[in-house]
């Protein structure tokens, strides 16, 4: 039997799970493993699934890995197969759940090529390790596949590939030598004031106008403090503080998101966060200094040169010298470097497009791509199904043969 | 058979009520008055209760009004008789309640005058009316009684009396004739940015970011354009943005309370606000302009002069001169002023005082009264029991007395 | 001879001269002192007149204070006599001078009243001292004149007596016993960065970013720190930094006015804004602490409560009573409370009004006195010559004889 | 005779001159071609100089250009021949002035080469232009040449070649093909509050927090507007506003430079300044809206790439492949590029080190850099003399020969 992936994809779309939660994901991955016959481990990693496929005969072991979870996200596409999930968040918060980053569409992409794969196993040597990863979203997935033993229970990778989904032309890919994506810190820092009532600040330390006088302050750590001509990125990506609009609470809560191409900057803009953020405690009066606690900490993802200049050539033979482009560094982050890192072996990292070509086009024309087209994360982020699911399958399988031929 | 009032004081500090959900405190004090034989009617704008006690012949109507509900503050006081309870606000979510305001101890002070005046019903004339208000912090409970017909249903008051605890030594009352206290209004903010991948700020318009640098802004009203001679607050007292931090979201919003003593400086400062508000969203270059909604307008809580005049005397020739005093007016509202107002008669509303007057003195020696004496709304909010209570049931039997006299 | 006061008015208009440099002013009004046969003596503290005038017999000595100096405002009056002078100020800059706070009008009124007083000898007795103090705008000019050794040279007074000009209809005397004027701090602030190109800023500290976001957190004393119903001001009324776009320069220096009704806010505040502008520069992450050096120390004006009511009776037995009002503290300072601190004698410091009574009762119905009338200081400012001539030196006559009879 | 080109050099250190007001400098260029004997014309451009050097035959025309003014800056090095020069700027404001960015050795150079490039002339075909430009500062200095006539009265070139002094190690060339440094454009921001006193906030448009509020929003457009891997620079080089701490000015002025690598980016920023300028007027209620003037507008710097190969390999060859290296991309901006715009030729720019080798690499090792090493516009700028000076010279010879053999 056949795997319809298109069917698949829209199946996963509608059933997105928050990280660590994968568990319908999970089923659904490992159903079709069995129809196909593939031997496979669920629970790697809490909800992670680990595939394997042997070749003809001996040879290397590629590692394909694709994430899984949902995002956070209330869909906004108007697409027939939205999703209307909800999920608990780690604060134990009601929340809507979307696949708005992509993971469905690597799901698929992975379950597809390990079918190409297995049905033309006599063609080739070694074994294909598929890698089914939760918590991607959390940065915390690859380490818990790790911890749980990936490497002792399953063979060790001789090169890691993987692929992200991402807003170019369909049937393009996008891939460089060196830094594809930047490190990332996820921290969390919570301002301490002293509470009261609204009608009476005078009495409060008013941590929402620490937290206020903080974030713009931030703000110049990336346009005063960063060389212009370096990648840096300081968000705040939630700020919760309070209760009621009388109540002047007592502390204030921002989750923030740092990127940096290096350790050097890394360190550089840490200190300069948290320097600025002691400094507004200080000027607000604060008896208690902030605390400051890391959520995750991603490497940079370093794409191996010569396993990704191996890598460009097989797929400009498969898809045309024309679709395939450096797309720049991204200040986006991923944990699937860890795989390699553990492993001391090369990592080849590439995206891939699902956005429909002529729409694209328009908005290059026009100016717009910037904020015409939805990007991972976006409300509004839905990949055209057609070619971006034959092309996610192809590319996997045309990588991994360069390593199994 | 006579009330334990700490007793009763203690159960309902150990069990507040968020606004509209005063169930258990309704039915605390339906019990309380049917063991006193006092006329009663529960579920008067939806979780309020009207007792009234009719004296040995005609005479004047004094309503006597007592609030009821608790606030969603993690009580850190340490006292043997914490609250531990929990409730679900207005948004769903679950949150810590404490008795932070001391309805506790207004409802336990109503108890027992309507218990003391309801002994002594052969020596006064006239009719008491006892009014337990629910969601006084809402500033939406008296309106719910009145919008029940509570004028219909019950006696129409000639004054209206009520009192409020504060953190004055025990024993004393604080009264001013004229604006006792504030105007008020509580705003909802929402600012609409436009959401997308945290590691990407150039392709959103972050509505973190917007919201610090309103908050900021908003400073200017009270410090730049509201005479410095004038009474005005602007307090953000909440603010909610994002789910993830390296999602940036769609939107944030602000729960504000403004304050003013009167409409001309109500309208410069609701205007001002207004104008910032928009203006920095245009300074975001948010496609869609904030949205500013109204969760109540509380109007300044005015004594009558003669009215004031007559209670004064009546107190200081109960407690003493040296016990009474003008306390300046208070930036707190009330929504209190809505029984008078819609009767159109004279309204005396007073504070007394519950904290220990040794450690009063101290702070006051110290200059520390602003830091050391925690506040209504405080998390450490804890009036003494002795003579608290049993100076609050006076103040309301000595003022009623006065008019039923 | 008599004095053509319009005249001189007129002519002391035309040529304001900033603090300390009122030679031209010290001139004219030695002129006329001459002409009117007055004894003085020029050059008391700097730039200062004493003028003394003795009457009939032995009596209390009486002072009248008028302040003499111009302020660094470009003049947009459309006046016919508007001033066109330049000046140098203290830091060496030209910069166009103009009496844009009245302080012309109160030199014309003490010539006029001294002229009075002197003709009229005969029916008085005591001694009047005319004081043209110098000055006044940098809160220097009564310590000049009293270290200049006034009390040593001439008589001691047994009462201080001063008027200013203000937006007030003219003809109106506004003046209340206690607190008349607030306390108040001139300070200027210094901040260090490390200069550099403007290309490169990750190379520098910049100062300019610190003193916008030092400015910002300034307006959180007042709209946070301060208790709603005090008075306190803090205004930064000049900054300076940088002398080309492509530059970021090392410093930046704010020049602020603080004001508070008493010593315990004057500390508060004084702390609050220390606190704030060390910790901006740790945020900015300042190799040197800023400095903040006071320029002047103005207390505040408090009328004495007997001399006061025995002024205002005066005033409303001359006057009329609905020509003489409260006018409430004014949040202005004024160093003319030397005087009388340092001889321990009582003050009276009055308000008298300037501004076209039908114009002002225009503003008044339409609610826009705030921004329709002038008030000191403003490019604006310009009092109508009548009666506000007439009624300065009326006042000033009415309330010496009422010590003088 | 022969050039003494250090006392040159310290002579031209000592005495500096602002833009346009290079009269002294021109007249010590003029004396030494004197000496020299070579050929030139001054006031060309206003205080410009250009000189002409013939080879031995015919051949290809090239510019050397060197920029000869000083800066609005203190000196701090404490060098024996530190300047302390003053001047007075476009504003009539009298300031020190520096070669704090080094453009007292770009003329030393020139000079150095045109010696050199004279004595050897038989050597050589084609014909060599010396540009002494003005008024590099107000990158208004090359277009005042080209509207002087430069094309029309001077040989047309057809490579134009210059160079900058940069804290590089001394002896080290840094150029790159393409954009080797960034556009820019010089703006000042006029800010309309309405002025009053400083106790009276509420009566006026306070300009200084407007100015604040809109510094700080202005560090969104890098932090939050721009591509993290785009290179742009807002800054705000000068602030100023008000003439004394009481008194609230009706205004304030913000001079910015604004830089970014292309037109696209370039469009965007100053789109998103002027949005925000206008939005934080909005938000201060002021009823005037902000001015916003271009000062300069300068083109990004472009070197072309042959051109620049062929300088390169003729660098490499004369100083040795590891002194010649690629520097990135300069935030900096320059006005050289008109010259070779508008005569449609190619353009080669590089910078050459005059930092002490020995205390460079210290500071590498280090990693302090940025904040040991005193950049261009530093008012401790201070290169060593040697190899400077003989780098400098030997540069502009090797580049010219280049294109003269």
């Amino acid at each position: 039997m056949t795997l319809d992936l298109e069917a698949l994809y829209i199946d996963l779309h509608r059933h997105p799970e928050l990280s660590f939660q994968e568990h319908r994901t999970a089923e659904v991955i490992g159903r079709h493993l069995l129809d196909l016959g593939i031997e496979h481990t669920p629970g790697v990693g809490r909800t992670g699934t680990v595939a394997v496929v042997h070749g003809a005969g001996p040879g290397p072991t590629v590692y394909l890995r694709a994430d899984m979870d949902g995002l956070p996200v209330l869909e906004a596409t108007g697409l027939d197969y939205a999703s209307t999930a909800r999920g608990t968040d780690p604060n134990g918060v009601d929340v809507p759940v979307m696949h708005a980053c992509g993971h469905d569409m690597h799901v698929t992409a992975l379950l597809g090529a390990l079918e190409r794969l297995s049905a033309t196993r006599g063609e080739w040597n070694g074994t294909v390790v598929g890698v089914f990863q939760p918590a991607e979203e959390y940065g915390a997935g690859s380490r818990a596949m790790l911890d749980d033993g990936l490497f002792d229970r399953f063979p060790r990778p001789d090169v890691v590939l993987g692929q992200h989904l991402t807003p170019l032309p369909a049937g393009w890919i996008g891939v460089r030598p060196g830094t594809q994506m930047a490190a990332s810190d996820g921290i969390t820092v919570t301002l301490y004031g002293r509470g009261g009532h609204g009608s009476r600040p005078h009495a409060t330390v008013d941590p929402i106008v620490m937290a206020a006088a903080t974030i713009m302050r931030l703000q110049t750590v990336v346009s005063r403090e960063v060389d212009p001509r370096d990648v840096a990125v300081v968000t705040v990506g939630a700020i919760h503080a309070g209760l009621k609009n009388n109540i002047i609470p007592t502390e204030a809560t921002l989750e923030m998101s740092l990127r940096y191409p290096n350790d050097e900057l890394r360190e550089h803009v840490l200190d300069a966060v948290t320097r600025i953020v002691n400094a507004e405690a200080l000027a607000s009066g604060a008896s208690e200094p902030p605390t400051i606690d890391t959520l995750h900490t991603l490497p940079a993802t370093i794409n191996d040169e010569d396993a990704t200049a191996r890598t460009v050539a097989a797929f400009e033979r498969a898809f045309g010298a024309d679709q395939v482009i450096d797309p720049g560094m991204f200040t986006g982050s991923e944990d699937v470097s860890w795989f390699a890192r553990d492993a001391g072996v090369p990592l080849v990292f590439w995206f891939w497009g699902g956005h429909d070509p002529h729409a694209y086009a328009t908005a290059v024309a026009a100016g717009t791509v910037d904020s015409d087209i939805p990007t991972n994360h976006s409300p509004y982020f839905a990949p055209v199904l057609h070619p971006t699911i034959e092309r996610g399958v192809e590319a996997l399988v045309v990588a991994a043969r360069e390593w199994l031929a």
